[in-house]
C-alpha cells in the first residue's frame, strides 16, 4: 500500500500527477491520501500528525511525505525504514518525529536523480518513483546511501500546543493522550475544560476534552464547532493541569 | 465495489484512514468516494441524499454510511440489504429512508466489536471492516442478527426543502421528480420559477427548475449561481404549484 | 490508465457517479483525479491547463474531459487522439488546445448515446462510458464517425494572462517557459518581476517569476502566497518583457 501525506492540497492537480507516477510505476498496488492539508510549509506540525497518523496503517505500508519548502535547495531525500512502514520525503524533520519515537529505524539518503527533475515538484518527480520502487520491493542498492540519522530532527518531546483544526471543529493537540487521565483539565483559549469520553457525554455545545482515535488529547464541543466557539487557532497553546500528581506541559 | 458515504470532509485524514482498512481488508476490491459532506451531523438530509444517489451504482455494491453524531453511545450498528444494495452504519435513521422505500429489505444488528474500538472512530474501527467482509462474502453469521427494522426510521415522504447546495450553485430538493411535470411551477424564496428542460433553454442568469440527473426537482440558473442568485440555503422550504391539478407539498 | 479533468469541485456526489460506471466498465484499470477545479464553466481556461497537464501521463492514458456549460443541447460529443493520449469531452474547445499543439491528432464524433442519457451529466452517462470502452479497447466502429477536426477550435497562441492560482498562491500563466530566459522580467499586476530558479533562490516573501513544473510561467513567492501579496486573480494579464531580445506578449 502506497499513503500520501503531503501539504499539495486537494484542489490542485499536484496530487493527481504524482498518482499518475504511482500507478504507473507500482501497478495494481493501492495509493491512499491519508491526508494533504498539513499546515502549508510547517514541517514540525506534519511531523507531529504523521507519527500520530500511521499506526493504524498495515505492516509494510510506503509513505510518500511531502512538506518541502526548500524544494530544490541542497535539503537531502530521506528513505526511512520505522517498526515495519517505509517513509520517503525530503529530509527536513518531517519524518524525525515518526522515526525518533520508533522501537527501531534505518534511514538513506537518495543518491538517484531523474532525467528531467524539475526544480519545484519532487513529489512527482524523485519520491513517487522512489516510493514505487520500495513498495515494489525492487532493488535499490545503488540507489540509497546507508546513513546513521537524519541530518534534520525534531524535538521529540509533545507539542502542547494546537497542531490541527478538523472540519467539524475539534483541534488536535500535540499531546498524546497516554499523559493525560479523567481526573485531568485541559486550559485552553483562557478556559478550565472537563474530560468526557464521547461527545454524547457533553451537554449540547460545551467544550471538552478527550482522547481521539489517533491517540492525541483533543479539544471537542457535543454537537458544535470547538475551535470557533473558544477562538481557537493552529499553535495556540494549551496546558494539562489540575489533577494531583498533574503533569504540566 | 465500496462505496464511501459520509460527513467526514476531504480535508481530514478520516477518509484516509477508513480506506487503508478497506483496502486491507478487500484487496483489489475498488472503492468509490461518492460523497463525504453530507452537512456536519444530519442524518435525516443524508437519509434522503443517499436514496437519491444509490440507483446508478451496481448490484452488490456496499455503501459505507457514517453520519454519527451518536457515536460511542448506545446507538445500535445496522447492515441493510436494499434491491442488491448494501448498505452498513449507525441505526440512527440514515440507512432508513433508502430501506424503506426499495422494494424489498433485509435489516440485521452488528454483534462484533472490534478490540481497540475507538470512542469516536467507529467509521474506521467498526462499519470499515464489517463493509470489507460484506464485500468479500465472508461469512459473518456469528456477527449478524436479523431484526425486523431498524430501530429508527425517518418519513419516508418528500422533503420540500432544500436538501444540498452543489459547487456550482445547484440547489437540490428533496422532491422526486416523478411527482413534478413541465407546467408546474417550484415557488421557492418568493419566486415562481419555470421549469426549463436543460441549462442552455434558459436565459443567462435566469433561474428555474428542472429534474437533475440524480431524479430530484433542482433549482438551477444558466451560468450563474442559482442559490446565490436567489439567497437559497439548505433547509429553505419549496412549493411545487401553479399547474391544473397541481399537488402541494 | 484513466484521467479525470473536469469542473465537477471535489465535495458534489459527480466524481463519485462517474468513477463508480468507471471501475464498473472498466474493471481493474487505474482511476486518477487529476483536476476537478477549472474555473466553472471555463472551457476555454480548461483547454489551456490541460495541455499543459497531459505530457507526463504515460501513454495510452485516457483522459475523460468534462467542463462543459452546454450539456443537453445541440453540441457534439468529441474523441480525440493525440500523440498516443486519448481524450473524450464535449466539443466546444476543451480538447481543441492540446490537440492542435499535438503533433498528430485524430478525431471522432461519438454517435451512440445510452438509454436513459440525462440531460446535464454527460460526463456519467456518455463520456465515461465511452472512456472505459477506449482504456479497455473495446471496438467502437460502430460508435465513432471520423471527423477531419472538433467543430469548436480555440486560438493555440500562447495566453498571457493568469490562467490558475493554486492553494500556496502560484499565479500560472498561459505562457510556456520555452519562450521566457533568465533575463526577462514579467510584469503582473504594475510590478516588474524578476526570475528566481527555486523558491529558496528568493528573499523572504519577495514576489518573482520561474518556470513550474508543468512547463508554463508561473508567479511566485518564496514561503508566501504570491497572488494575495500581488491581488492577483484569474485573467489578469501579464507580460514577458525587459531583456534585450525581448518577446512581447
Amino acid at each position: 500500500m502506497l499513503v500520501l501525506f503531503t501539504d499539495y492540497g486537494w484542489s490542485d492537480p499536484y496530487v493527481g500527477q504524482m498518482k499518475a507516477v504511482l500507478h504507473t510505476r507500482a501497478p495494481g498496488m493501492p495509493v491512499v491520501d491519508l491526508f494533504h492539508d498539513v499546515p502549508d510549509f510547517n514541517a514540525h506540525s506534519g511531523a507531529q500528525l504523521l507519527d500520530a497518523l500511521c499506526p493504524t496503517f498495515p505492516e509494510g505500508a510506503v509513505f510518500v511525505c511531502v512538506v518541502d519548502p526548500g524544494v530544490g535547495s541542497a535539503r537531502e531525500a530521506l528513505v526511512a525504514e520505522v517498526d515495519g512502514h517505509w517513509f520517503v520525503g525530503p529530509d527536513n524533520g518531517l519524518l524525525s518525529i515518526v522515526a525518533g519515537r520508533g522501537r527501531a529505524a534505518r534511514y538513506w539518503h537518495i543518491r538517484w536523480r531523474p532525467e528531467g527533475l524539475s526544480d519545484t515538484f519532487h513529489g512527482r518527480d524523485l519520491f513517487a518513483p522512489v516510493a514505487a520502487r520500495l513498495a515494489t520491493r525492487e532493488s535499490m542498492d545503488s540507489w540509497l546511501e546507508t546513513i546513521p540519522a537524519p541530518q534534520v530532527q525534531f524535538d521529540l518531546a509533545d507539542l502542547p500546543r494546537v497542531l490541527y483544526i478538523d472540519h467539524y471543529g475539534n483541534a488536535w493537540t500535540g499531546i498524546r493522550g497516554g499523559l493525560a487521565g479523567p481526573e485531568d483539565y485541559l486550559e485552553a483559549a483562557g478556559q478550565r475544560l472537563p474530560w468526557r469520553r464521547i461527545f454524547a457525554d457533553a451537554a449540547k455545545g460545551e467544550p471538552f476534552w478527550h482522547v481521539n482515535s489517533n491517540g492525541l488529547v483533543e479539544i471537542s464541543a457535543n454537537r458544535g464547532h470547538a475551535a470557533g466557539l473558544l477562538g481557537l487557532k493552529v499553535g495556540d497553546r494549551v496546558t494539562l493541569s489540575g489533577s494531583p500528581g498533574s503533569r504540566s506541559h
